[in-house]
């Protein structure tokens, strides 16, 4: 253009008005901006450790992520958060539906945080993925507490197995420790094998229970009322004080029946109401005792290092089992072979060898 | 020798007297018969199904085996065996050392044979192999029983893992059933995690008991009581006998408290003595009740087949397991993270993903 003086042809064209760019410039930024806002596991470790419960809260669907590719990214925030975790305690809260799980946890979450506890509240439930009904899914339920700034309160994350489920919200306690809460309350459900793997992740364990109609111990699984460390009879209030007071026995002499725990620490049983308020102090003031004589005796560390061991092992061979079963072919095999053993047509070690040599092969390929 | 007339010469030389083969040919008979002496598959098939306790003895020994060599053999033998199996009743019988266990069973054995019954009795000890003393391994423990045409004895297997053991025993019962045992009792000691496999192997589940001073329901452990069907109270003779029908009446109360059972029936209480006989009819009379219900219900196939389900799934998760942990190299580099995830330095679950990555390239090479 620069000769275009030099040209007077008829063909000669005006120069025309710059036009705008055809996408804005301030929405290019924008758009940048959005897409820059993934963080980098710098950034959720350095928000994480300055408390920020957003990037807590980010990383912790990293973790959840199924996708493969967050996986070492989820790592990495995992390891840098490690060293800063660990001084925490750890209490898992366990109840049927109807003894007053969510108000129970609300009230004694507030109470800590009144008392200048950070508190954060993490659920297993398994059912949850299936259900899409988790139990702490509707926040609302801990209307109080979901507003403290104190406190954070994440609902469990789904997964296709226990084992998955718990491995994340194990990874997720390492994470909100990092992140200055002190407290960590894993709730679950009083039904199947969730408790024990939550009592595989907690320091103290919770068994909450209301007053029933006649006998205490009909239907309860043993199983569970064997971890307990404190038993709270929850909704003593109006009426129910009596009945409370009856089943508090009723449980203490159950209780004694156990063999004496590792912990030196002989399981308590009290009673509360969620509502009034009563008796919240005690359960708190029950736990720091169990706290102290764990630690004054060194079984609290202990506890850590031998639960840390058992997820390594656990993790181990739920893998091997996944990397198995998950293998393609094996499916249909496996039915086939089920259905064999089943109908006594098979020693089930011929069939399990022959699977197991079948998927060795595949492996090797 | 006919021209020995015709021949006159000095060099005649007079026939000599026969002499014998250097070696003789019954010793070669015996030899050969001796080298032969190792059965084929099809020979211990064939004396097992004849009723042949020899073969059956030996065929156990391979199954014992920790030869790779004979791996294929004895599954050959049990798969020719499987079809002619199956057609027994399997009881698991447990109690501590001290409630009279050998007494009780050559009793309850003697009364079985008395009827008309095959009765074999195996044992499940994982602990032989390390003590070298099997809870059946001195046999003159029932010398009444292990002279018996009708009963055969067999001490247990020996293995480094429980898994390992219970593998045989489960595998012996099929040889012993196709070897015309009608009655399969399975013993063993009432300590540690083999209750859940012999369980896991029984229709019928047997905890044997004393009369204790003091409470009755303390130091049991409840997994074993609610796994029973019915619990005998041994040694109520002379003085016991009024302790022992005290005991009884605790006994019933606890297991009132635990949920009812699939095969719908409500385990029962019984005493005896193994020394007087009182109460061995009992015994057998309740068992054969508990085996007209299950079988009229349908619940006693149902078991056999979920049984042979849970093995095929156990044989192959344990075979996982072993796999990884008996590769070369992972035994000292878990250890070291063993250490690692116990002092907080690393992840349990970023760890045992390091483990197996290196497993499974290993598996690839």
């Amino acid at each position: 253009m620069t000769n275009q003086n030099n040209h007077t042809s008829a063909l000669h064209e005006k120069d025309g008005v710059q036009q705008p760019e055809s996408i804005s410039k301030a929405s290019i930024a924008q758009i940048t901006k959005l897409r820059r806002k993934q963080p980098t596991a710098d950034d959720l470790v350095n928000g994480i450790l300055e408390g920020n419960k957003t990037m807590l809260s980010r990383a912790i669907t990293l973790i959840e992520s199924t996708n493969a590719n967050h996986l070492e990214k989820a790592n990495k925030v995992i390891a840098d958060c490690l060293p800063h975790a660990n001084k925490s305690v750890r209490i898992g809260i366990t109840g049927v539906p109807g003894v007053g799980k969510s108000t129970f946890i609300e009230a004694f979450g507030k109470h800590l945080t009144e008392k200048g506890h950070k508190v954060a509240v993490l659920a297993v439930d398994p059912s949850s993925s299936l259900s899409h009904g988790s139990i702490l899914g509707d926040k609302t339920r801990m209307e109080e507490l979901v507003k403290d700034e104190n406190a954070y309160i994440r609902p469990s994350a789904s997964g296709d197995t226990l084992g998955g489920v718990a491995r994340k919200t194990r990874e997720s306690i390492i994470l909100c420790e990092a992140c200055g809460f002190d407290v960590i309350i894993i709730e679950t459900v009083g039904v199947g094998q969730s408790e024990t793997a939550v009592h595989s992740m907690v320091d103290f364990f919770l068994l909450l229970k209301i007053a029933g109609a006649g006998d205490e111990l009909q239907g309860i699984k043993r199983g569970i009322m064997e971890m307990a460390d404190l038993i709270v009879i929850n909704k003593a209030d109006g009426d129910n004080i009596k009945k409370a007071k009856l089943a508090k026995t009723e449980f203490n002499r159950a209780l004694h029946l156990f063999p004496a725990k590792n912990s030196g620490w002989q399981p308590k049983v009290t009673t509360c109401s969620a509502i009034t308020k009563d008796g919240i102090d005690d359960v708190w003031k029950i736990t720091s005792d169990y706290f102290n004589l764990a630690k004054s005796n060194n079984y609290f560390e202990a506890k850590r290092a031998e639960q840390n061991r058992y997820w390594l092992t656990e993790t181990i061979n739920e893998q091997l089992k996944n990397s198995f079963y998950s293998q393609e072919g094996i499916a249909p095999l496996l039915k086939q072979y089920q259905e064999a053993v089943q109908n006594h047509e098979l020693s089930p070690f011929i069939a399990a060898q022959t699977l197991l040599k079948k998927y060795f092969e595949n492996l090797e390929r």
